[in-house]
């Protein structure tokens, strides 16, 4: 069993092998597994099976777990599979759930980014490259702390469980089935006591957090048409109720400039703002100046206030328009019509807003505004959504993470929320009726999703002993 | 010289060469000479080399004229060169310079075409590709007309200029330099009697048409800048004054659901509907249930009243938003907020709106309204722009065209005006001080700048042998 000097073995192992690391995420960064384009499906078919490979050689079990099929345009795609995993079943020993997610956000050079997306490269101490930190830095972590672990010869304090999947950035297509209805009556949680999530990021760039909060995602997808193809805007402009004005009107009824988001009743749901939970507010690490500066934002919303650019970013829905697909996006003077558009926008929800309820919501307001509008074009709308989630963070396994964190760290991490969404955190915690933690390992400048994502070098190799020390921890918990 | 047979023979030989017409323009289209995106310009380059080579086996003399660069994004990139000709000088015979572009706006297959857009498919008796009708058909009708006067082994009735260009769907840059600052004080149009241009359609299906008028355009790009990078909606939402939301609210400003436009003052200008020209329209052969079906729409704007929607292609002002540069355009649910966005509309210019004037009233109206939201982002905005046009059709310039038209078709032409823009007309039109007319080869519902852009075999074909009757009846006309 492991002893007092096996963390310190560990930790120089670790820096001895910071290469071999490297490496490992740039091959992972070369496979463009981008999930929401189908046309990338079989690179997460190939990502799935290299982490898998890479599971089976830290000597784990593993399966490819079949998730049926996507309806794209009416055109059935296949899901690319979960990879499940098993490592240990000593049953004197805890054993930890843990996800991680192996598909990227698209990317290309020529949306800014300053070099090629899909190779790491090392500038100033940072690995740039599109999944660097979300979430195939942390996925490999994992994978490197357990053959630390191996490397310095000492049997793991923990059991494993894994489940990474390829659909996360696209709603987890799949996986919510594949948990409750086939892991779970298996009995695949039965031996799990908790739950560890390594995808999301320190509220700023120099202290550590574990995050107790998620915000879940109600993402939708407006359709306007007035033709059935692209017209020449000479030749037809004048002539026809052009789609994209329509989207326009619609897309403005939204949201304000200040963020307010103005569809009926949305904020009825929210959950009210206690004193106890103001005050948490107060000691939280985070500055608004430097938040500003790192985005070269020219004024933030709420007047730049802490503690409201906090609660705003964690406890309070946000609405954002992404985008308009089927409309002109390419650099030039483009001069067409287009015949059907597609607005896509989004909200982030907090406790306690069903998505439900808010999907109901958001489609009375914008039928509604549709019906004063008055256009003869035809309109529809969709979504897909998932929950918001929180947790206890007094848990003894908060209490594990955070003196694990503060060992490699030398500081307290602050508990924090986080503004993203992560759809399988509720459901792990229902299928598992264990507490799930949130323990990051990238810096709040990571950029996920945007160009020139990246993950500080430090907190890559750091991350790995936070991890090794978390699996310790956590094994020392009463079972 | 050519005698009253030589007609005859030359649709005789026309009949007989339509295979290799149609392999020509399959060479022609399979260059992607997308002019708006800098990607594509060694393929411009090829393309007007490829024409150049074309041009010089009918035996004209030709010359590439260097039109300099074009800044894009800070970056000088070099235009390509424009393709200037000259066959014949007898000064016996009337002097035509004929004009075409040898660009094409972007295709995809994606985009929604049913084959690759830029390999020529034949189904049904049309020619599908990109470029077919809009502008590469047409070009090469006028080279295949002058090899048919070859192939019989009869003179040409007249002299030729040629001013073959491969900017026109990008503004046409360099080339209004080229034609008033170098070519006419050369004396390059000294000799021209008649200016021809063949890059427009059919009003329908059926019936032929000769073209006074154009539309000018004035095309519009929107800036607003939130951040210096896209962000995770997640983390950034509720805390950044989202570029999207005020870029969507501009685009709000600018035109209402029935098309009409809500910048101050813009129809002010408008030249005055006069009695003789509100007759004019009751004779032209347009249905406007078969020009709605042809697109699909469920309802044409004005009532689908077939004067109304004529008027408002031909001369009146109409105002299209094209899309938005720099946020989401993929399918599937991206969740960032894009840190700048550039929207792009246009407006089609008709007499006496001048678009310097119109220019100033976009621009005013733009920054009142955008003083009214009362953003901290950076907005910025500019144009790109081209008169309208129009011509006396009552010249025997016209006459002889119309002569030449109805002998291919029998059927009297409509004398017609164009909703599009071509920026070099009224170029050409003071550069030569001559009468300007266009010629259209290909049909209403041709689809340029759409998905499936397709020219008919028989419009093909047949615009071939009208192009060489056309040389022939201007041939007669008085020296």
């Amino acid at each position: 069993m492991p002893s007092e000097k096996t963390l310190p073995q560990i930790f120089k192992y670790v820096d001895e092998n910071v290469e071999s690391y490297k490496n490992l995420l740039k091959e992972a960064v070369a496979i463009p597994s981008v999930s929401c384009d189908a046309k990338y499906r079989d690179d997460c078919v190939r990502m799935v099976q290299w982490t898998k490979d890479k599971l089976k050689e830290v000597g784990a079990t593993t399966e490819l777990r079949d998730v049926g099929f996507q309806n794209i345009d009416g055109k059935e795609i296949k899901l690319p599979p979960v990879l499940v995993g098993t490592l240990g079943n000593d049953p004197k020993k805890n054993t930890i759930c843990i996800y991680g997610h192996l598909d990227v956000q698209p990317a290309l050079k020529s949306d800014g980014w300053e070099s090629e997306p899909f190779e790491l490269v090392e500038r100033n101490g940072k690995l740039y490259g599109r999944g660097s930190t979300d979430d195939k830095g942390p996925v490999l972590g994992w994978l490197h702390a357990i053959n630390a672990y191996k490397g310095v010869g000492e049997e793991l304090p923990v059991n494993l469980k894994f489940i990474f999947e390829c659909m996360e950035e696209s709603g987890s297509e799949g996986l919510d089935e594949l948990l409750m209805d086939k892991l779970k009556p298996e009995g695949f949680f039965d031996s799990v006591d908790y739950v560890c999530i390594s995808d999301n990021y320190w509220l700023g760039t120099t202290k550590p957090c574990i995050t107790y909060g998620l915000r879940g995602i109600s993402y939708y997808f407006l359709e306007v048409e007035c033709a059935k193809m692209d017209l020449h805007s000479g030749v037809y402009g004048g002539t026809v109720h052009e789609a994209m004005s329509d989207l326009i009107y619609l897309m403005n009824t939204l949201v304000d400039k200040d963020g307010k988001i103005l569809i009926t009743d949305v904020y009825k749901s929210v959950a009210p703002l206690t004193e106890n939970e103001k005050k948490l507010y107060d000691t939280i690490d985070f500055d608004p100046e430097a938040y500003r500066k790192s985005i070269e934002a020219h004024k933030l919303a709420h007047n730049g206030v802490k503690e409201q650019l906090l609660m705003h970013r964690w406890r309070y829905p946000s609405l954002s328009l992404h985008g308009i697909e089927g409309a002109a996006f390419q650099p030039g003077a483009k001069t067409v019509i287009p015949g059907k558009v597609i607005g896509k926008f989004s909200m982030r929800l907090v406790p306690d807003q069903e998505p439900a309820e808010i999907e109901k919501l958001v489609f009375d307001f914008v039928h509604k505004k549709w019906a004063e509008r008055g256009s003869p074009n035809k309109m529809r709308i969709w979504a897909q959504s998932g929950r918001a989630w929180t947790e206890n963070p007094d848990h003894p396994h908060y209490q594990a993470a955070a003196r694990a964190t503060k060992l490699i760290y030398q500081t307290d991490p602050d508990m924090s929320r986080e503004g993203g969404s992560i759809p399988v955190t509720i459901t792990l915690q229902e299928a598992s009726n264990k507490n799930v933690l949130l323990l990051p390992m990238g810096a709040g400048d990571d950029m996920a999703h945007s160009q020139n994502e990246k993950l500080n070098v430090r907190n890559y190799i750091e991350g790995i002993k936070l991890f090794a020390t978390y699996l310790m921890e956590v094994g020392k918990l009463a079972k």
